[in-house]
């Protein structure tokens, strides 16, 4: 029985696997849309993102505006991408660094990556996230309609 | 043109369209999966919850874990939602404040909810999202190969 979920309050009893990393990566580069939560002076905010996976980071695009200069503010950030069929859900969360790329090569690499865009950002920057941490899990779906007493 | 669509980076000649507030409870209320960002010590977590809709709030059952005690160590929460098509993706962000039920009729309340979950929690303790701010935008995909320029 793994402590940590426990500890995060999803049941030892149910159905929950912890993903090993590689799998995690293996989701995420087969994954596009995510979300990305920073925080500055302490109030948690929250954004939807396209991204790819270079290697074990995470890069998005983005412009310069909020989610651009919460970033600058505080770079520690949390990420997360998640996928629910009828039978199972995954979710893999990335706590990390973020920083803006401001190397041409690497500029121009990122350029070259995959990266689904929802619209076209006027002045484009890139960010990458450095993971700390990296964590997946796969919930089976059981809907249960009581709780324990 | 929406300046806010500038400050956030979305461009502002994007097919980018506000939701009116009640269009973002519509989706809230139509949607079960979404992801709670907190902050403890100006740090960003984020979690995928299960939730529903009670009125004009985001209602969520967890267990005592690391989640409740981000929570009790700092109310201020966002959460986000979204929904994606082939033609289309759908954001709605609540930011607000997070306070664990503690009434008996609120809590018997919840408990007829429709609230759905992955999996059984062991001791379920209900929190209630209060709505500072409520943003919706819905974003018509035009996936574009190059950047600007």
């Amino acid at each position: 029985m793994n402590s940590k979920l426990d500890e995060d309050g999803w049941s030892p009893q149910g159905p929950v696997t912890e993903l090993a990393e590689e799998h995690c990566w293996e989701f995420l580069q087969r994954s596009s849309v995510g979300r990305l939560a920073v925080s500055v002076q302490d109030r948690p905010a929250i954004f939807p993102v396209n991204f790819s996976c270079d290697g074990h980071t995470i890069l998005f695009r983005t412009s310069a505006g909020a989610k651009l200069s919460d970033l600058q503010a505080n770079e520690f950030v949390a990420f997360e991408a998640d996928e629910h069929t009828s039978r199972q859900s995954l979710s893999v969360i990335v706590e990390g660094r973020a920083h803006q790329l401001t190397e041409a090569a690497e500029i121009s690499a990122a350029d070259r990556a995959s990266l689904p865009m929802w619209i076209p950002v006027a002045v484009p920057v890139y960010v990458r996230i450095t993971p700390i941490s990296v964590r997946g899990r796969r919930f089976t779906h059981s809907l249960i309609s009581t709780h324990a007493e």
